[in-house]
This record gives structure tokens, C-alpha cells and sequence, in this order.
């Protein structure tokens, strides 16, 4: 049967810079049935063929080293463009007539809600009051981007809205750091192995340190980032999406209802956070950028602490921070082990030093770090800290890593909703980031950071107030 | 106080190719006394100078890395030879009184026997009588190479004999592979690191495969072998050590004392090995060099599986293999672990691959291989086998890595016999070869195999009988 995806949004950015790219690729490695419609909708006036066009150009650009003009040249001729509004019910009755024209019958449809947030639900009252949601000739999808709300009500609203027009199971809220090799291998590193299992709870592991950092500052996305902030942009999907992986239990299969189980259950069992362990802060200057408002108390960097009330974690700190302007891009997970007994060699007491941990590099260098102790040679009992590594890219080759929306959408026109967010779980991670998303009231005014640190000082407060120190297990330098 | 190193066997290949350029070397790093003599005793004439000489040349080509004039020259002063019989005690009481002059006063003394074993009883005899080895004006040591007797019964009567002069805290029975990094890394592994011992045991251990494998075949050190086959040659010290290192509980301490009684401890637990579970082989050929039987019925190659009966390793089988003229020289331990459940991802049935194994390379590349399974790139569920590898001479460089031997002199002249063989130790050791040194009567003449390639077919079957298969799990080429 036929298979359209029908992206709203299709002259934005993400339509050009990723999903046509994913699209491309997949056709590329005849991923795609032989029969399938690339419809682009947005309120931009273009020919079939201008869109077309645009879109050689840019996929040309964002996937250059597979860029072949002889593939793509028959992949845009399943390229479509319709223009309207699909916020307002006509011109979207209009798109929909489009799409039966090219359908010719029945057909699949994945819509991509790839808009602005505020439009999600006219667009998706639209479709359900269209009947474009109801199934019986092929089946409907839809995949919502992030943000989805912007607090616990908000979700909660929006999935009430959905739920009216779409079943659950049609759903697929995407967060693309979940479509990435590294994460999806966290999975794997856990359950595909013997030996990392058994020492993977609060028995061994001493703390664990999740690290999403980026060098850049907001730029152009001030307007829409000040609104936001760190912990909305950041924690309540990427890294609390990284902590459900790291830390959930084995699901029973790898289906879409067992491992969302296993996220939702780890999820649930948070402890709410303590307002003393969150650390707020701005890089200077954030508030001279143009479309922050000059007393704005949007944080750019956060930090805190967390625990896990469950069988296997109870009592291990979980430290996670991120913000923009830091000293380097990384995105890493870093489980340190306890201490071994100090009863034989001359282990040293430096805290930091001797634990084994293992570290997982989601980015920019996607591998697996071990750092763990061996004899120093020539020496009759000291030992040394030494690295085992694994490189995603030194073992497999650059070419074989696909962009994440390459999986994610391969995945939702499969319909396998594994990698994406269910209801109670997006409203789970709501709940547990709605109630710190604003500082105690009469708490100080917001701190402030150097650009181009590791953050503020307060949250190195925080860990050494546990004798711990932030420390990266792979890439920039080592250190931070 | 002076110390004396005495070498008995002063003009032989070990002394010249050895001992000299260790103990150049450890003068060279500063970690001799200021007052030491080294004496070599042999039967040969040499004036000191024609001696320092000789060594002058030998230790710049065995330890041309580090030899430098300017060391060597002030090094040299403190060598001395004196010509004699030991295993005749006028001629060694003359040796005696050359020591004594060149003492002159208090001092200690390490004597080495690197001198063929059928004058071990003699000299050490010699020495008692003599009172050489009474202590009070200084310390008496004594190391001893291997073999140390042929058998268990030869074994207790050259402990008895040594027990007559010396006292068991003054005996230092060497065995070089303890004095390898990678095979004391082994315990710093194990010991130093809090992530590989919660696993290390029977409910996560599948199997453990020793594999001490030499391409060179018998050479000139034919007529020795053909008395001593690969059973006393490589099984009764080498691989039987490193199996200790690997099996036995931690210690309480480093100490000479608590190591060697935990090796003793699991040595002592060690199943007697069945006749069923023992296969012997000699490459082709064998029986035609000089020197050998021309009926010759000594093994060059064995292969055994053998189970430790105690809490942490009942059940598992221990493979170990060793041979001459094999494929490839290679020593290594590889811990293969047992699958996880195949509950939700593709692993392969192939059990051979599947499983994690963590391999310690002894030699050529000193270093430690973690295999494990990571996510098939561009895949969904699927693994593939990848390797984290750390590797000593990458991590600390070829220069810091010193012979076996500079460890174990400078460990006897400390007076720390933690990596030398206790009497108890090694007449256990022999209790464990000693049944298995002859086929049981009746059994068919020795199995032949082919030069170069990894043993008999009988060796496989030893394995294949459990569904398993022998594998590298580092050098030459990663399989066997």
C-alpha cells in the first residue's frame, strides 16, 4: 500500500536540514516501499518542482557525503508540495483533497507536525474533525516534535487534545536524542552483555553524572529560549530521557509497550527534587541578547541532584547538568563505581581518582570509556589509572552512523513506537520538572557563569557537598 | 650493610642474557645499596677484568635499550669472579673466604642458582655445612631456579635437603612469569578495581581457557626436554601460577605470607585432573632431532580441563593448553563470561561469540581485551561483537616495562618473596602433575600433530565435548 508523509512545517528548518535528508538516506538504502508520497505543507507558495528544487539544494548540503544526484533524481519525483494553512480547517480540507488525489485510494499516512508549537493543536483538532485521523484504508500516524507543553498542564492539555482526534497508538512524541546510536546502545551495552549488569546498581555504583553540555550560546532562538530555559529545553527530555535508559530495568522484549513500561516505572519512582539540590544560572550577557527580556530570570545552565527511591538505586546520587555557552561541546553519562577495598595495594585516596567508571559518549564522540587501575610498571604495588575504549566511529566508520531521524522515522512508519514518548511518560517527566521550574519564592536573583566554563560555581557546591567533583569521562579534555 | 650477590653458574646463558643486565639495570635506576658485590662462581677461568668484559658485551646486547658506557663502567667496579667447583665444598669454602675479603666484615648475601639442577643438593648441602647460610652478620637468601625436582617425590627430597641449610623465609624459588607486569597486573586487575570481582565467579564465569603457546620448537634444548615435556616445562609452574593469580580469593594483604597462602588455598582445591581429561601430543619430527628418543613417548603439546572445587569455581571448567612449534608465540588468559538471557535483543546463537570474554595478554602484547556487544550501527536490534582494549606498552611505553627478572632480584634483596614459590606451594603444584606425567597404562602411543598450526584435533575434542572451541582472544590473529 502506499505510504504518505505529510510534513507540516515544510519550508522550516528541520524539514530541510533533517527530514528530507532521513528521507533521502532511507530511499537511498531502499528502505522505503516502491510506492510512497513526500508531501511538504506550509503557507509558502511553491510549485512541486521549486520545492523540489530548494530541497536538492539543501539535502545536497546536509548530506553531503551521500549525495548522489542519480538517487535522488527518481527519489524527488515522490516529492509534492502543497501550500495552506492547516490550522484552518478549509485549507487543510484542501490539502487533504490533494493527498486523495495522489493516493488515488487507500493509503498510509504519517503526518510530521513540524510547526510551531502553538499550532499542535489546530492542527490536530483539524485532522481529527477532517477524519484525516481515522484509519480503515491504511493506517494514520502522527509524529509530534518537542517541546510538547511547556508544564504539567500544558502536556496535559495537549494530550487531551491529541487524544480526541488520535489513539494513543497512533501517537509518536519524537525527542531525536533517543534515535541516536549511542543511546539506543546504552540499551544494548546493558542487556547485551553479562558483565556490566551485576554491578549496575546501588551495590557498586557510587554516583552517576550525566553531562549535556553545548558551546554555543542562544542565538538566534532567544525569543523562543527565554521563554524556555534550560530545564525545559533540556532535562525534561534529553537528559531525563538519557537517566530513564541508564537506569530503568530489563523490559521483557524491546517493544514499544514493555520498554516505555520500564521508563515510566523508573521515572516514577524519583524522589521529588529537593529545592537546595538545583542550581539555576545565567551565562553573562544573556540578558543584553536581543529577545531576552533585560530582567529575565531564564536559566541557561541548571544542575541537581536526584535519587531514585527503588530497589536498585535507593540512595545513589544522580547529577545531571546542561547549559549553553560552556566550555565545550559533550553529551555524556558517567557511572562511577565505589571505591574497591583498600586492604592490598597502594590505592590512591584522592576520591576522584580510584574508582573505576565507565562512561558513555553520546556525542560529539560516540563510544564507551573504562577507566580502571593498573599495576604501574616498575614500581612493586602502586597503581595507575588507565582507559579501555571503545569509538562507535573507530569501530564501525564514519559512513555507517545514520542521523537519528533516519531511525525514528523509519521506526514510525514501521510502527514501532519504542523510541518515542507515550503519554504517561511525557507527562511523568513533566511532573517531576514542573515543580522546579521556578525558583523557591524569595529566593535570590538568578546566578550568573563565565561564558566558555564548566558553569557556575554553586554547582560545584553541590557535589562537594557529597565530597564529589563534575568530571568528564571522555572527550574535551578529560577534566571539567 | 654490604650485600653480596653471589651467582653460582656465572658463565652460563642466564647470567649473561638475564641476571647482569637486571641487575645493570637496577643500579642504573638507583635501587641497589651503594655497598653491593656481585660474585660470579663457575668452573671456567676468568680473571675479573676478562669477566666484566665479557659482560660488558652481553649486557649491551641484552639490554641495548639502557646500556650506557658512563653507567656501566662504575657498575662494573662492583664485579667480581671467582673460579670453583660449589658442589665441592673445599672449593667452595675457598669461594667463602673470597667473599668474606671482599666484604670485609658484616654483610649480606644473595646467592643464585643458575646452575644445572642436578647440583642444587650439592651446593645448597655445601652451603649449610659451610655455615654460608647462617645468618647473623647479615642476611643468607638463596633463589632457586626451576625446575625445582621432577616430580613430586624429587620435589620433597630437594625441599628436604634445602630445609637442612636454610630455613623456608630464606628460599626464594623463582619462576620468571611472576615476575612479568601483565602476569602481576593480573592481581592489580582483580584487586584494584571494584567491577570485574562481583563477576568473577562461578555464577558469571562460563569457562576460562589459558593458552601458553611457543612457535620456536625444542632447538638445542632437546635433550633437556626430552626428560622434562611440556607437563614440567610449562604446566607445573608457568600456566599453573597464572592460574592461581586468576582463581584465588583476595588477600589480606601483599605479603609474601597471605599471597602465597591463598594460592596454596585454591592450588589445594584444584579436582585431581581425570585421565579422560588430559591430551598429549609431539609435533612431527619430533623424534628425529638430536638429542631426542628415537621412541620417544614426551609430550611437546598438552591440552587438560580442570575444575577448582571450592565456593567461588566449582563447575567451571579451566582449559589450558601449551605447546611448541605452534602457530604463533602468544600467553593469554581468556575469561569468557556467560550469555546474558536472550530476552530482547538479536544476539547471535553462535556461542562462541555471543558471550562477553575478557582476555589478559601476558605476551607479546602485554594488555587486557574486553569483548562485548554493542549496537549494530543502522540497525534496530542488532549486535555485534567490538573489543575495548588497553594496552601496556601504548599506555606506559616500552621503556617502563621491566624484564621479569630486575623485579624478582631487587624483591629477593628487599626480602619480599611474594612472587617466589613457598614450599608447600610447589610440592603442591607437583601433587597436581605429578599423576598426570605418564598416560595411564595401556593408553595408545602419543598423538602427533602438525608444525605451525594450533595442536591436535584431540585437543579440540577436549573442548567440543562441552560445545566449546579454543580462541585467542588477543594477538596473533585473534582465533585458534
Amino acid at each position: 500500500m502506499t505510504t504518505t508523509i505529510v510534513i507540516f512545517g515544510a519550508s522550516g528548518d528541520l524539514a530541510h536540514r533533517k527530514l528530507i535528508p532521513a528521507l533521502y538516506n532511507l530511499y537511498r538504502k531502499k528502505r522505503l516501499e516502491d510506492a510512497f508520497h513526500i508531501v511538504g505543507v506550509s503557507r509558502t507558495a511553491y510549485s512541486h518542482e521549486a520545492y523540489r528544487e530548494e530541497l536538492r539544494g539543501t539535502t545536497q548540503e546536509f548530506s553531503a557525503e551521500t549525495f548522489a544526484q542519480d538517487i535522488w533524481q527518481p527519489f524527488a519525483e515522490h516529492i509534492w508540495y502543497g501550500a495552506g494553512d492547516a490550522a484552518k480547517p478549509d485549507e487543510l480540507k484542501h490539502i487533504d483533497a490533494f493527498l486523495s488525489e495522489r493516493e488515488n485510494g487507500s493509503a498510509n499516512r504519517l503526518y510530521y507536525l513540524s510547526v510551531a508549537p502553538g499550532l499542535y493543536g489546530a492542527i490536530i483538532t483539524n485532522l481529527g474533525q477532517l477524519e484525516m485521523a481515522r484509519e480503515g484504508n491504511g493506517w494514520r500516524r502522527i509524529i509530534i516534535e518537542k517541546p510538547f507543553g511547556v508544564d504539567l498542564q500544558s502536556a496535559r492539555e495537549l494530550n487531551d487534545t491529541v487524544h480526541q482526534s488520535f489513539d494513543e497508538s497512533q501517537v509518536y512524541r519524537i525527542d531525536h536524542y533517543l534515535g541516536k546510536e549511542t543511546a539506543q546502545n546504552i540499551l544494548f551495552l546493558r542487556f547485551a552483555n553479562t558483565i556490566f549488569e551485576p554491578v549496575w546498581n546501588r551495590n557498586y555504583v557510587d554516583n552517576v553524572q550525566i553531562t549535556v553540555a553545548e558551546s554555543v550560546d542562544v542565538g538566534h532562538r532567544a525569543a523562543y529560549y527565554d521563554r524556555a530555559g534550560v530545564l525545559r529545553d533540556m532535562f525534561q527530555n534529553h537528559i531525563l530521557q538519557l537517566l530513564a535508559l541508564v537506569t530503568m530495568e530489563p523490559p521483557i522484549s524491546f517493544n514499544a509497550t514493555a520498554l516505555r513500561n520500564e521508563k515510566v516505572k523508573v521515572l516514577s519512582a524519583i524522589r521529588p527534587i529537593a529545592a537546595e539540590d538545583i542550581v539555576r544560572a545565567q551565562y553573562d550577557g544573556y540578558c543584553e541578547t536581543e529577545g531576552v527580556a533585560a530582567d529575565s530570570q531564564t536559566p541557561t545552565y541548571a544542575a541537581l541532584k536526584l535519587y531514585i527511591d527503588n530497589w536498585r538505586w535507593q540512595g545513589v546520587p544522580f547529577y545531571l547538568r546542561s547549559g549553553k555557552a560552556l566550555k565545550a561541546k559533550t553529551s555524556q553519562i558517567r557511572v562511577r563505581f565505589q571505591r574497591p577495598p583498600n586492604v592490598m595495594l597502594s590505592l590512591m585516596d584522592d576520591d576522584s581518582c580510584t574508582p573505576n567508571t565507565l562512561t558513555i559518549c553520546i556525542q560529539p564522540d560516540e563510544g564507551i570509556h573504562l577507566n580502571f587501575q593498573a599495576k604501574q610498571p616498575d614500581s612493586s604495588h602502586e597503581t595507575r589509572d588507565v582507559d579501555m575504549e571503545f569509538s562507535y566511529r573507530r569501530s564501525f566508520g564514519e559512513q555507517q552512523i545514520p542521523e537519528a531521524y533516519e531511525r525514528l522515522l523509519l521506526d514510525a512508519i514501521n510502527g514501532d513506537a519504542a523510541l518515542f514518548t507515550r503519554s504517561d511518560e511525557i507527562e511523568t517527566l513533566w511532573g517531576l520538572i514542573d515543580p522546579i521550574l521556578k525558583p523557591a519564592l524569595g529566593s535570590p536573583l538568578i546566578g550568573s557563569y563565565t561564558r566558555g566554563t564548566w558553569g557556575p560555581k554553586e554547582a560545584e557546591d553541590l557535589l562537594a557537598r557529597d565530597r564529589h567533583v563534575w568530571r568528564l569521562g571522555c572527550g574535551p579534555d578529560g577534566t571539567g
